[in-house]
């Protein structure tokens, strides 16, 4: 039942108030326990919940795993480790591990693949955790995603031999720790919006990625904008959001 | 001469290595004295510069305007003043002022709108300033504009009233200052990107913004990214070049 | 002997100074080697001491436990350990140990327990043991604790659903983390006092907790004040002390 | 038409489906151009909505306050200006300015006057008008408040001296700058919430207030919460809610 | 020979200006391979130097302990280890190593004790490690040390009750965490120089002390100064100087 | 009456329960409107209040005078203006004003002048004026005082050459900002408590002060301690307690 | 009289003890009531000193100038104002005032110029008055600069087009504000030293250059080194001492 | 293939389009998997690429320095471990592993000394590593090293003694933790660049080495510039570049 005929229901009388409010409210998130799960989230934002993993115990996220695999949705899980994994796949034994971007996902019901691109650019090999969990999260949304790794701004012309890949995606995430300037150099040479992510790569006063959010938010370029440092997810999602409209 | 044009000249040898060089060079930028005006960004990032007011002084912004009517563009400052836009209007006389914006627009070639909307959300009422800049900047470059104000978290309802109006752009700017809790509400609520902008309103420990940037950078709804505090500007460019694509 | 009975008994000379002087500093403070300990407290504030368990070693632990069950008060650690519990067991068998919220209580005199209620309501899951912390220092104080978990701001349907709940108790203690705003939209829709609990949960610009105090201290809704990060007992104490107004 | 009414009348079929909208619209805000008055406050939150003066213009609060005498309520505005006061006496002659507190006052419906008191009280001489700004606030919405001045902590006594009259009140707002050190003490004497008010009292490492307010937090004292630095206005509201329970 | 009687040997021509040199450079300091040994610090600054542990391995302390011995110093080792002591103790029996308070002592030329008191006091029980620090600092040089153990601002009758005692000092240490509020209150009921030590005691907002720190240097009782977080070592020694004017 | 001839007159019945309480309030605070004067400081830490000048107006500044010159006190105001100065002359005609130090003093009964000495020195000439401060308040106290000025570590001969000087105080006052180093050079030169003054003298990184007191803090000289940014008047006030030991 | 000849003289006998202290001391620096100045600084470290023109008076100033004239140096006042310059203008009528970069010069000597030059380079044009202190102070001391402005990394090839410039000098000075990137690219392209001024030009997150300044400190490219924000006069003063080496 | 004459060949038609392209491409950067190579860094700074060690794997390390070793460079591996030591061995025999500094180097081809020297300075025995990484680095390209050990600032006479050997070299580094002041006193005290490195050795309010930072960068000596806390590396390359003009 939607919600207009859960409704005309109610008016006409077949539910009685009790019996429209439950349907109404199972329609919105189910409680299972230790948790809310937002059962209403693709219908509001375009895109289903995602598993945040830090802070969970592996037998909590395998709850969650099924919940959401029961409800038909394929299933993601962030920051989370190869001991959760262990859990997950005995109850869903096509859920992969990927151990450098720490996420756990699982597919089973294809997604249709867009037909424009994101680019994905690092400054740096150490970049590349948090860039593998942006370019996971867009493929895993259904967009096909162009890397880019190890053109920081010490060596210039290294992204300028490939500023052309990076015009043909439709939106581009920079990656970036220590002063985190790429994003203005990449911002000032495409005409796509620019989601850049600072890492907490760096020492002293990189302040764990403090410096590169920074320099970042203070971009001269214009059609930049930031997401929180190491959130490879965010950019990801944002990215494949974008690249959906 | 486009640039291949330029290339084949020098090839065949019709222009010298100086000649060619020349060419070059001033298609990509122009040096008046005090700044290096960059002429190539059109082509680069599909949108003209713009003209950062502050620190300024009126007549070399008037300088500056008069530099890009010549090359034939619309021109806009940012975080001006009255006085500059008398020196401004004395050499476009179409120029206009915004006071609460703090922006002066002078437009000469009508920029086409585009059919899809962007949203410019307010917490409240101080956030305006900020807002418009926003709003302005989004129409400038071509995008129509809904506003909707003083929707803060403190009485949901009034968000929720209006949640559909919103939904129906597809970009939106979210702009709050205080705890900047509006992006995570408004991201929670719908399936477009959201450009969460942090403002200086606030007392004590909002120190200036800071506060609303950390919680909107913080954000546990997907699909929001942050600009810099009272950075109107930055998020109305992004969002018409959003709305562009 | 009450403080006036052994102030008339010094005027009367039943009591030398001496003794006047013993006598009214015994009814204060206890000293046991390491520690102080405040016996005046519960005629003070309305409430005794509790233990605070970080840095004191089991044994410290231990010898407080029973230096207080020696004057007849129930015995609550705080930030403590299995290690202490076991500690403490073996001189308070009827001491239970609390692992997610990192309590031992024991309890030898049944309190009273309030007609009214405090509602405990968390943005995550991963609030979790900050909020048991403060759920199970309220119900040691006699308040019957209603808990509300998951509904943060990102999914604002699965709070307004519970919104009825909230409201009926008579104080209201908000745990959250990332961004701390569930305060501030639980606090435009009730009428009773909040107290909101910032959490370390994060990463990146959360800083710990910091981003969440901050939120929270800038809080845009009216009745809200905020404990110190992770503060859960400090929360359950004082909705304890306001529900028992 | 209350709520039940409106939407009685809708399922009788008295009011269309537009018409029931309007009415429901109608009772939970209003929109004046540059505002959205929340209407709703009173009914979900026990207390009508204040006016935010600051970086409002005398006219915009004008404004706001003829609103707000439309709909019956009493006003008050803080963190406002003389100014202010002149353009609203225009319109609400009964209008007075508190200039320490920086607060406008307009009382057409006498409030009922609770029989149990606020304490306000003070570490210095320089935290009197945000101690008024909290004062007048209790007494506005109902409660009497008990004035205690000057007795910080490097004078112990002083307080020692008053603490009955403290006790007397059913809560304590305690307002100091500098280390910010006084509501420990406080909290450590009474069996009442403590609402701590850090201001922006000091110079140097006191930072504008962000020393006493850390201080605050950090209170070894249990039953006391903290509000914003400055936040005069917040704590005697919250004051005068717990007072009220 | 003194420097009087090498300069004097030096005009005579009893000695080379190469040999003066040298005779004036080795009273000044001494150079052990890793270290520069300051052998003037006593005349200077009337303490010979003590050996910081920190960073240090075993078997450099050990170099140093013997190094100075070698000059009929007495040693103390401070932030050091039990590892270090199993490596002193080998070449200098005597030496004690105190767990609490990371230090070594070795003497061996009993020190001249002074007729006046440094009294030490702390907040809490988990302040007890940086005292002893202090404490043991101020009598390895001479000061005898009245210790007053977990008497904070939360119970201020514990402090009163023994303020005889801490003003029969000549100078007094006051060790705290948290909001670091004794000093002040100390400050405000002594005549004598306060040293105010912040203490890393506590979670959340006391930042490992940095509001305690705040909180001292901002105190409004007047004859208060302050060192380093954790710093006993800087309190003991600074008390034990000013105890010997 | 003393407090013993109080107590012994209430125990015998010469005064009643309510006059020996007043006679003991009078004799420790008095109230005059808005503030709580502490009648009772000299007895307790051996000096009187001071008066804070700063946030009060000129008439409020004399009213303390007033007071406190009626309870034969010599008087001293801080952080104060010309036009307190102009509104103190009228009743205290031999009240000074030092502009630099923005102090006023205002002696009525010579106090008796110390055979020792304090120094006071500074970096650099900017920092002239918190010396000041200090060494006027020595002065006041009753201190002699030694000004060296000008002789940062940047030429860190000036400073040697002035050692002695400096040796020959009981306690030195060091003023600096910027890096503030020049009290680690002075504490490592001087047998004597040395009290360190950060300034907020500096541009850009200095941060008013912070990095100086960071310093000051951080110092590896043995016998420093700090004060907060600016305290002249503290570092002179603790220097004179020093010196009268 | 050298110092070696003051020694001879006195070790012959004829200069008294007396005598070679005053001729001594009087070699190192000269006292004028306020300021203790550096005559020894140019032996020292190659250059004399600067005088820092913040905090100071017109008249002092002034003084300070005509010392330095006196003994036959040429004098640079930095952070200065159009009224310090009057007053030195009446006793040094060659002065001459910058009024972009705040600097005051009166040359009498002139100095000899260097053949390799220092490039100084901007990110914007509102880093100008930054990048004249540091191009003014360079020539001051003998460096021909090459001045390069608004090339900032957003629209990268205005750099590129000029890196032969850049690279033709022997030390290259690259001031930036916002988020500072433009050191780590010109580093990236030079095998020169890079000396990086981070300048306050910005808003919001970019607090007054403390972004800039991280940025710049974690430079990915080698050869780049940091000074104080705003601090062209320091960056100046080095580069011309590197292109002196 | 010089540049040059792939353009000369490209432009007589010897090479095609793509294969000019290729050609140059190949000159500038070499992709390995997970690494963009910079070769063409010597040509444009004058200093091949170094290999950042941290959060890289021993066996990524082994394939970067094969492939450096396969162009002819010689290798350093900054910040590493004796674990990639025994991975770099086994393709590199001649690779020695510097534990203090961290640092790999692998020298095949002998680099020219030259005759100018480096000094690098300490304040303390625990600056060691750093300072050693930074001495090593020098070396590494060419400049012989002379080291000064702890001559920290509470002890300056220590660096008096060793201005001489401080003045021989052409460039000085200064490593210091704490209060980071000993670059202001050697900058007083000789004619060559200073290049600050902060440590992170300190405790409390050191913050890791941010206050010894903040103390280099307000240096009041000129000549002085900073790199990153424990930026030994940096700090040394600069040097060798300077002393290489």
């Amino acid at each position: 039942m939607t919600l207009t005929e859960i409704l005309e229901a109610f008016r006409s009388g077949t539910l009685s108030p009790e019996e429209a409010e439950a349907a109404i409210t199972g329609r919105f998130f189910r409680q299972i326990g230790h948790s809310t799960v937002d059962t209403d989230r693709t219908r509001r934002t375009g895109a289903h919940e995602v598993i945040y993993g830090e802070y969970k115990t592996p037998a909590q996220i395998a709850d969650l795993v099924a919940t959401m695999h029961d409800t038909d949705q394929n299933v993601m899980v962030t920051r989370t480790t190869a001991a959760a994994h262990e859990a997950v796949v005995r109850i869903a034994p096509e859920a992969r591990f990927h151990a450098d971007a720490r996420l756990i996902t699982s597919v089973r019901h294809p997604v249709a693949v867009k037909t424009t691109r994101v680019a994905v650019v690092t400054a740096g090999t150490s970049d590349l955790p948090v860039a593998e969990e942006a370019a996971l999260t867009a493929e895993f949304f259904g967009s096909p995603v162009t890397r880019i790794n190890d053109v920081g701004v010490a060596g210039v012309h290294r992204l300028l031999a490939r500023v052309e890949e990076i015009r043909a995606a439709r939106v581009v995430v920079v990656v970036a720790g220590m002063e985190g300037a790429l994003p203005s150099v990449v911002g000032g040479l495409v005409d796509k919006p620019v989601i850049a992510v600072p890492t907490s790569i760096g020492y002293g006063a990189s302040f764990s990625g403090i410096t590169a959010l920074l320099g970042m938010l203070n971009s001269c370029a214009s059609g930049v904008s930031v997401v929180n440092i190491d959130n490879g997810f965010g950019a990801g999602f944002l990215a494949n959001m974008i690249n959906g409209l």
